[in-house]
């Protein structure tokens, strides 16, 4: 047993056959010596009661699953040395609190960093049954209970999910079942085109027999299916455009099919055009998301959810709460996040999510979505998550799904202990560099929200203009004078596709936060901070203290007692974030001193 | 049968059993109504002497292979139009004539862009008999006499070429034997570690016996075989630096075991740092191969070559020789040149060499060298070069190794009409667009020598900052006010590697060829070049011209009457370099111009 859960040694060789007998294990387990009544009220749904008696015994009281996640409210508290609360109540926030595998049935990993996928080989299921019951736990232990298994490219064969492949996929559901987990699959539209039907076309009656047909199999195997999960337009991926008709009408179209069973649709709104000319200035990809969508608010089936990135691009260390999320309210809405560090260091170098979706959670009303998902870090590495500490990304993620108010360093903290049961100074230590790694990582890479400066297609390390040119949509046009993209109503007019008070707020560099200085302003380098300072030597300044702050993250958890082999993992990542926050730190400031000509105010090297 | 030899309709379904069959097939096949003479003579060696007779019949006398050569270049030169010479006599200027093929046996090809390896599938021997005698007759027709088969990067199995396959190497070598053509393998300097000795020091007296023992095998196998290529100490090659000795020890020691049976060793000098770090401007990579083996000269065994590249970066669009050119006086030296169009459009984009290969011969006294070698642009592709036009490179390249002196227009038109039999002005429209191509694509490219503003690791497109801050040592460091890098002895001192007349020509910018100014100088974007253009200027029209030039060019390739499937391979083809050559115009421009600030004199579109 692995992870934050490696101090519970639950002997799980059989699945449980309910989460109530689940949940019963856990606590004998975990808490031998206390007592705990579990008393199913299928009223609290997934939710929680929890009630001292006066003979010190404790009663649980929650729905099916709501029994499992009050038994682990109690382990975490008890493990991480808060002690057993006299009354606790909770109920989630979202009712689907989701992770997306991008795994592909050949064994790769889209963007995973953790090795081979826990679920399949060779173009099969394969997987250990062992550690899908560990994952079940994990993900339990924290309140998710969406897993959705196959990329949502869905490369060939995974198509066969839904068929030739569907009696193992319901073994696999009954696998994960007790721990309160329900699978999803992501599907590709233009299946039925692989059963003799000439089109796709939504609103063709062949294409909606043929996908109502399909999901009556589906679920006829795995009642409790969430849903498909589907990715159209975008990337290559086929889908309602090719037709004329639009994402409602796609959307719909399969809503419909598994509407009988309780299905849901996640329609992802993760549509641009990936093949954009960099010398057309008027197209700006952020706008694409509402572009495509916002028109649409009030036509999708109530059992259709768009998931929508948390940024108008794609997970950049910093980016603006996409406009969708503010403006489409009569659509059910997921917020995607993304657990795999794709752009934010590879999990090898250390970057906690959660203070980055505080600050999300901060502009976004929690009520104007009703899901969250995000991309899993999951992979086959015997850690789960290749970082040992990237784990945490995983586990805040499940807090803060469950309850978005979640707050940060509690939820840091008691990971820590849950998982390293640190001396105090030890979890401080450790706790504080968690909690600043965002921020750090941000410092070293590309500078005030403008992103992309990354080596391209693989995304780890620098590469200052290597989207520059190319069809992605990314640019920042630096030249000698300006870096930085106007996107307000005299630019690009992103900008307008939010609230006003927004609008006013990011609209003007003198209230805009510095660091979404670049992402909606094109600034000269002489321009003058809020706090004197120059853009150019802010630029400077920040890479340097990432780098600085990377050498003192360095030295502190070095000191740590980490155990092996734990330590030996953390330790050589460390050198490698070394490496590259140094090679980051550099070649942005020479980057913007060659084009600049700006000494750093400070005297420091930066390089020719 | 293709490519030149299409118009000869020789039946070859059987391999001729020598090059005096061959000649007297060839002969009869493609001149019937002339009777020919073969006399062997073999003093004449590779040489030929042709007599026309008062009785209007021909003597061809040569050496074995001689009398081969002689009836090709009559056939050459009746088919091409110029009609039989009364006498001829000509010897080649070089031993070894020599393709080296980068296939690999998994059946790619190493900056293949022609298809699959004509040799190798899934790991072992994989081809088609009548398509190696196709092969060996094009090499014949041109006199090419040496045919390395596998990848000089050596990868799993192909080391077994000399144990576990050579008893189909064998077989082949004995197909090609008719033709001219002899073999050599790519060896991995690492082997004798692969059979128990814990070391390959060229000076243990294990690994000695290991390589004489082996090179006894494979000679009682094939008994003309060339030799042994090596890529040694190279991008991760193994080799002797590992055990601290150098190339010579390790060259010498191979030769020793391939002497008896008069065998070579074939050295390749491409060795550099390709793990520089851009922060330091010490290291300049063209000084690298002088460095490793200028003071070597006169160290190495008779029976060795080395082969060096013909300019001291790695095929580029424009380069100076490789001062080891001209600083090894004591040692066998090859040539390597590349047709293979790695940095050079990828056989998509038109790019006649012989241009450059005359060039090159400008500076380069002919006998400074004894054998040239050029990596392949050969596949499994039906016309062999991917592009139809591809294939006058291998043609010319065949003209050139036999004599230097090979007229360059004259070479490409008899490649012309041997190929396409054009009508006279068609054939004059299509030699212009050949041999300016290359000057064309020159100037779409990275401007006036600097070169590598290439789309990393792919090599084909725009990416001016690409290896800029990467590991190659392959830096121009543009900034606001300057690009490129200093050479003279002010600066990383490469020039002073060259004798002292090119030290002086190259070393002043005002006497430095301009299309080799951004190679050895580091100048102001406003610097004035000798007809009075400012650097920035000239950077500017001549990315103009390229793709103004590319449009006409494609207009001529249009209009001209190609047989199918050429035609429609060419036309796709030129579309995608119209494209290419417009992304290459606008990006560099644009990337200079926002470097510069300065606008193009003559108010073309340069985008922000």
């Amino acid at each position: 047993m692995k992870a934050w859960l490696s101090h519970l040694s639950l002997d799980l060789t059989v699945s449980p056959s309910s989460p109530e007998e689940l949940a019963r294990a856990e606590l004998s387990s975990a808490l031998p010596e206390t007592v705990f009544r579990l008393d199913n009220d299928p009223s609290l749904g997934e939710g929680y009661r929890i009630q001292k008696k006066a003979d010190g015994s404790f009663t649980i009281s929650g729905g099916k699953t709501g029994i499992l996640y009050g038994a682990y409210a109690m382990i975490r508290s008890a493990l991480s040395g808060r002690g057993l609360p006299e009354s606790l109540f909770s109920v989630p926030k979202y009712g689907l609190r989701m992770i997306n595998c991008w795994d592909n049935m050949d064994g790769t990993v889209e963007r995973g960093y953790s090795g081979r996928s826990l679920f399949f080989e060779g173009d099969r299921f394969q997987y250990n049954p062992l550690r899908m019951m560990e994952l079940g736990r994990l993900m339990a232990s924290v309140g998710l209970n969406v897993l959705c298994i196959n990329n949502v490219n869905v490369h060939n064969p995974a198509q066969l999910l839904l068929e030739d492949f569907l009696p193992e996929a319901k073994r696999l559901a009954d696998l994960f079942r007790p721990f309160g987990v329900r699978l999803m699959f992501s599907v590709d539209f233009s299946q039925p085109m692989r059963h003799g039907i000439p089109t796709a076309d939504p609103l063709s009656p062949l294409v909606q027999d043929w996908w109502k047909k399909t999901a009556q199999e589906v679920y006829r195997a795995i009642p409790d299916l969430v849903g498909f999960l589907v990715k159209a337009d975008s990337e290559g991926r086929p889908g309602p455009f090719t037709y004329g008709r639009n994402h409602a009408d796609g959307a719909n179209m399969l809503a419909d099919a598994v509407r009988p069973f309780g299905g849901k649709i996640i329609w992802r709104c993760f549509v641009y055009n990936c093949r954009q000319d960099w010398r057309d200035v008027q197209t700006d990809r952020p706008k694409a998301a509402w572009e495509h969508y916002a028109f649409l608010d009030g036509e999708f089936a109530d059992n259709v959810i768009l998931q929508v990135k948390h940024g108008p691009f794609d997970f950049q260390v910093r980016e603006p709460l996409s406009p969708l999320l503010l403006g489409m309210k009569q659509t059910n809405l997921a917020m995607e996040l993304q657990l795999a560090q794709e752009y934010t260091g590879h999990q090898i170098d250390l970057y906690t999510m959660i203070p980055m979706w505080k600050e999300i959670f901060e502009e976004l009303p929690a009520d104007n979505i009703m899901s969250v998902a995000a991309v899993s870090n999951l992979g086959r590495d015997d850690n789960y998550t290749g970082h040992p500490l990237a784990a945490v990304n995983f586990y805040t993620f499940g807090l803060m799904a469950w309850d978005p108010e979640t707050h940060a360093e509690s939820a840091v903290s008691e990971w820590i202990r849950l998982t390293y049961g640190f001396r105090s100074e030890d979890e401080k230590a450790l706790l504080k560099v968690l909690l600043g790694s965002r921020r750090t990582y941000e410092k070293y890479t590309a500078p005030l929200g403008i992103g992309w400066m990354i080596t391209p297609h693989d995304h780890y390390g620098p590469n200052p203009s290597g989207y520059e040119y190319d069809l992605w949509g990314t640019y920042h046009k630096a030249n000698r004078e300006a870096v930085g993209i106007d996107r307000t109503e005299k630019g690009t007019g992103y900008l307008l596709q939010y609230p006003e008070e927004l609008q006013k707020k990011y609209g003007d560099p003198a209230t805009c936060p510095d660091l979404y200085l670049l992402f909606y302003h094109r600034l000269p380098y002489s321009f003058v901070m809020k706090d004197g300072r120059t853009l150019i030597q802010r630029i400077y300044d920040d890479h340097f203290e990432g780098y600085e702050e990377t050498k003192a993250m360095a030295e502190v958890i070095r000191s740590l007692p980490f155990p092996e082999p734990d330590r030996e993992i953390i330790l050589s990542r460390m050198d490698r974030q070394l490496y590259n926050a140094k090679e980051w730190c550099d070649i942005i400031n020479t980057f913007f001193r060659r084009l600049s000509g700006a000494d750093d105010a400070r005297g420091r090297t930066i390089y020719d």
